[in-house]
């Protein structure tokens, strides 16, 4: 993986060294510190005194002697040392001038918090290339950052005010956020939640290192498990592509929670992939690929990594729902039940084996969820009970839920789980009814998952499976593709005709068809095809024929050349132009209809597919792939899109219909792919709607397309 | 209303003034109260003491002379006075001698906390039969109830352990729960928030008091301004009905949380949709015509009552987020947008405004989000800009972003917006970004809807939108139906062209068709009706007659005598019987398929509208209205069932499409709701699928049917 970028050709400085002295460095310059910690610039140094970081601190500051007893220094050049990390803390107007000086003493990296940079517009963003030429090697975090924390070994290099709580519990969560002031609202709910985190860093306007430097960095790092992302823009998706594969092979899941889902992401083009694929679907569609989970709610981020740094598997969904307090129960295991899972009642001998645990005579123990209200809340029982069903064949996992006995006994559910783990890899998670935050950290410091709302065990249950169901083809060969010559092609929107002629040059077939001049020519083509056709205009200019009158379906023969005299009048009347060449096809009958496009955006190349038909159109029923670097999709990814449809059913014989020839389909999205992959961006735009597939052996047909030549 | 009910014929005390002695008694009983507080028996009194009740306490307890100071009596009888209330701690073998004793004395009200009634079987039926004769004219809340706390005036008559927690803001929601452990989470969560209840109330099993008396109670209690439900079944329809059309015309929004969603509701029945319906979408249909609002997250029981509690109007989408944290203003910002909310920039005039606040060069005021990070977070600038936003003509409401200076400044923000709020009427919502639990419990406590959950903003402003929209149309009058004989028909499956022909007696028009018996016939039908017909098995029994080659379409006069002697053999071959009697139908062009059905469960009979075909199955695109115990639907309630489809685009005109006969289909709607309703638990099935629905002018057309006659 290359760490070079445009915006720092200089920085040669290999990022995981310099993210490694970030994050632990031996001394630590701090630039502007101020000696009032209730000041931004007053709590860096602050923090490190507070969280007990043990290397050296500078205080950089001409106006005072000390800060807090640590000797301050009045400029850069009289520290004693080469600090490991600077700190910034000046404004937009002086920070590149600490930046330089730091550089020059070859410091191993500097953290620039101030903001007036990119974000202000383009005044900022010269300050923004100014401070990037004024680092030279040394790399850079921020600016606009709140900083970074490493949890695992206490060092905060932060301004962030979630810094003012006394103790974070170390665990195997690594945050990189976008923004400063989530990396915040994470490290503070965690905390209190008892949620352990290894690293956090708010990589915000990405000067230099980025999202990915950080997630290639926490795939090595031995204290984290898994690595919450929060998303604002990915800036080079390559990298980023290459550091999610890495954390993946690495056994780490990424859980990603990115902004930016109501952007319209439509735009003016000639096809509709563009509106359908949105910006946001193209991030969807790269977060599938590489492996990350998407967060849906914000709470997801916090809940998603904190079940999977438990670190079980998930072999199934049958869910043992084991409840202190009825209602909380059937409100767990009825959210289970709409994400998918299953809440079995016990198997005759766990049922036999949980009666066996009671005094008196409840039955209630023999039902799912398994309510120990009854029987009372004795450790012993609860243990048992545990035991019981983490051994039992019936289940998959264990679901805990903390009544108010949580607010009085804050400790008690969390015993009698923890007796119970070494004996069973099955994940176990926990709801805590009321509001006992005592309850849940104790829970959660024990290694179990403990969440408040209990829509969370759902999610987490469902993430756990969707880390074991990934599959990652991103590494995949992608299908040798023969050479195509297309030099010959002029830039500019091709006719139907000439873009269907080019998806056919890549392996796709059409319809039979013959463009004609005139009524004569027409009434030949006609019979030349055979039975009733379809009568098109054909122009590289209109697009939306049939809003011009420009389309008729059904003609026969006998009719064609009167019909054509009418669309010219037509046509005349919408647009103002003569027509002067129009397209003669073959009816299809009896296929499904489909739409297979290609859209293009920073993120990269995607393919998509989706239904076709007017009902479909108004569902939106579509699914997206972006193309790897190395050309087109596999044949197991076309047929893994055709699967996401939610009309695939359609395709697959549903109610009596014929199954359609989802061979020729996969193989048309693996053509029309490799198209895509080898002519980049020489192909603006391209779109078959529709694409027919026909009953199994038949094959599939395009039957209307559009194409873009790009300018180069 | 009727507060009485089969289970207790002899309970003629009013509901609303039982209700009353259990929210407020004079003095109350604990019969079976223990001397251990830490015991569930020895909560009640030990709570009643914790938190002030300044009436009489009497424990019932032989063994001991005293409980925490308070005079115990050796048992019921030996009381000085007669009770308001009694509290029954006993086991359920013993609870009914107690219930007994009270009822004699003369008390207002029970409350049985003991389990082991109906939730266990029939045995537990029989004792909770056994508990409702004992307490004759005495109401009984429960058995297997936690009890009830009234907030507003300090008196918890409840064994819920939330009641450890020292205290509990008083405020205007109103929570009535069919689970005790719900209500203890409620209680715990509201008050960790500040979040100011009124009265709670765990109805259970529902012996007598029910979800129903309670909303009634609500409705009138002027503590409460919103009532919130967690709801587990609906035992009394009517009266649940009555009681939040009663709370909606107070004023006061009904909020409900309903479990059951993934029970599967399907049942076998003849017609789809029964499948379609199900038990939890019939709650949908009654929630909305009443005007409850469904919280679908549990949080969400908490957040849109204390959003509504507030008290303020939405007049519109456009909301100003303001924020100190850039992250978090964004987060809320994309979570209303993706809710459909707008976040537009300040107009000019706004925009200026906010700029004459600034002392540096900071554009970020001029955006929405609005960022005041850089200038600072002065209270006087704060207090400007949120003064600025509210009076701005470019906003609808105001969302605020608390971020880390909520840590240790927990006032700053609460005091800024509490300084603005009598200069407005619009909705100010808060949403703490750090875990800042104090910042939030201020700004509730001020009136100021604070949340944890970006998403919670835009599922506030959701409900306070639905609650200004709801159309409450349970007493709208139904249109006077005359009167159709139908006493000539026999119980049983009726055949597809009785089916239709009584649909068409009731007002819904069917296609044109023959019966015939044979071939000849067959062709002599054909010819009459013009043109290619649909062939179709005639049966009452085989109804799925596509799936015996029971069906033709599109057959031509010439070819039908051959075609039927070739459904007799398909027919025959399939299910062994001989085919005697087929239909011969006019074929529909040009129309949209749709469904129409009637569906009946416990909640009542619901009238269900679909987009038919193929693929709509897959989209399950319906929309269901429960009829009012007075006769059919109005034709404005079929109007906007019809406007509710996703589809509803296919009927309007959709991409060159004719538009279709809406107002035909609205009378269908009305004509077979009317019929659903006149006929009663006498029509046991009725679907009509497809309907077609012509282009306008043209009607519908009833073009396959499915009617059971009920036995009695």
């Amino acid at each position: 993986m290359t760490t070079s970028h445009q915006l720092s050709p200089a920085a040669t400085r290999p990022a995981a060294d310099a993210i490694s002295r970030l994050f632990t460095p031996r001394s630590v310059a701090v630039i502007g510190a101020s000696a009032d910690p209730a000041k931004t610039a007053g709590r860096p140094v602050s923090y490190l005194l507070r969280h007990g970081y043990s290397g050296a601190i500078y205080p950089v500051n001409p106006k005072v002697d000390a800060i807090a007893g640590v000797r301050c220094y009045p400029d850069i050049s009289s520290l004693p040392e080469v600090p490991d990390v600077g700190i910034v803390l000046l404004g937009a107007e002086r920070a590149h001038h600490a930046v330089r000086e730091l550089a020059a003493r070859g410091t191993g990296a500097a953290i620039v918090l101030a903001s007036g940079y990119t974000e202000t517009g383009a005044e900022g963003a010269r300050r923004q290339a100014e401070l990037v030429e004024a680092a030279g090697k040394m790399r850079l975090l921020g600016p606009n950052t709140i900083g970074l924390v490493n949890v695992t070994e206490s060092i905060p290099l932060s301004a962030s005010g979630a810094l003012e709580m006394e103790q974070f519990p170390a665990g195997g969560i690594g945050v990189v956020s976008q923004s400063g002031g989530i990396l915040g609202a994470v490290l503070s709910r965690a905390a209190a939640r008892g949620v352990g985190l290894s690293k956090l860093v708010s990589t915000s306007n990405e000067a230099d290192l980025d999202l990915s430097d950080f997630i290639d960095y926490l795939a090595d790092d031995p204290a984290t498990r898994v690595i919450a992302l929060y998303v604002e823009s990915v800036r080079h998706p390559d990298k980023f592509r290459a550091a999610a594969l890495k954390a993946a092979k690495a056994g780490k899941p990424v859980v990603a929670f990115k902004i930016g889902r109501s952007e319209a992401g439509a735009r003016a083009a000639v096809s509709h992939t563009g509106a359908m694929a949105g910006a946001d679907r193209m991030y969807d569609a790269l977060f599938a690929q590489v492996g990350i989970i998407r967060a849906q709610a914000f709470s997801d981020l916090i809940d998603i990594p904190a079940a999977l740094a438990a670190g079980r598997r998930l072999n199934g969904k049958r869910i043992a729902v084991l409840t202190s307090t009825g209602g909380a129960g059937t409100l767990v295991s009825d959210s289970l039940g709409v994400s998918g899972f299953e809440t079995p009642p016990p198997d005759t001998a766990t049922a036999q084996q949980l009666r066996a645990l009671q005094k008196g005579n409840h039955a209630a123990l023999d039902r799912n969820p398994i309510d120990v209200t009854l029987a009372g809340l004795q450790p012993d029982l609860l243990r048992s009970a545990i035991r019981i069903l983490l051994a039992s064949p019936a289940y998959d996992a264990v679901a805990v839920i903390v009544g108010s006995s949580g607010l009085a006994m804050p400790h008690l559910m969390a015993d009698a789980i923890t007796d119970c783990l070494p004996e069973s890899d099955k994940p176990v998670l926990a709801y805590v009814s009321p509001h006992a935050p005592e309850a849940a950290a104790v829970l959660n410091q024990r290694g179990v998952p403990a969440f408040s709302a209990p829509e969370s065990c759902a999610v987490a249950f469902g993430a756990m499976l969707s880390v074991q169901r990934l599959v990652r083809n991103d590494d995949a060969p992608t299908p040798e593709a023969e050479f195509i010559d297309t030099t010959d092609l002029l830039p500019g929107p091709m006719d139907e005709a000439a873009a269907k002629q080019l998806f056919a040059r890549f392996g796709v077939p059409g319809v039979r068809e013959q463009e004609v001049g005139g009524a004569v020519q027409a009434e030949a083509a006609a019979r030349n095809l055979g039975g009733q056709v379809v009568l098109k205009l054909l122009s590289s200019t209109i697009t939306h024929k049939s809003d011009v009158g420009g389309v008729a379906v059904g003609v026969a023969p006998a009719e064609i050349g009167r019909r054509l005299e009418k669309m010219r009048e037509d046509v005349q009347c919408h647009t103002g132009h003569a027509a002067e060449r129009f397209l003669v096809q073959e009816m299809v009958n009896g296929g499904v209809e489909l739409i297979l496009g290609m859209h293009r955006d920073a993120l990269g190349t995607a393919i998509l597919l989706g239904m076709g038909g007017v009902t479909a159109e108004l569902f939106q029923d579509t699914t997206m792939r972006l193309l790897p670097a190395t050309g087109g999709l596999t044949r197991d990814e076309a047929l893994a899109m055709i699967h996401e449809l939610k009309t695939w059913p359609l395709l697959d014989g549903f109610r009596g219909r014929p199954k359609a020839d989802v061979a020729a389909l996969a193989d048309a999205i693996v053509a029309f792919s490799a198209m895509a992959a080898a002519m980049g961006t020489r192909l603006a735009e391209a779109e078959i709607n529709p694409i027919f597939v026909l009953p199994a052996g038949q094959g599939v047909r395009a039957a209307d397309g559009v194409a873009v030549i790009g300018s180069q």
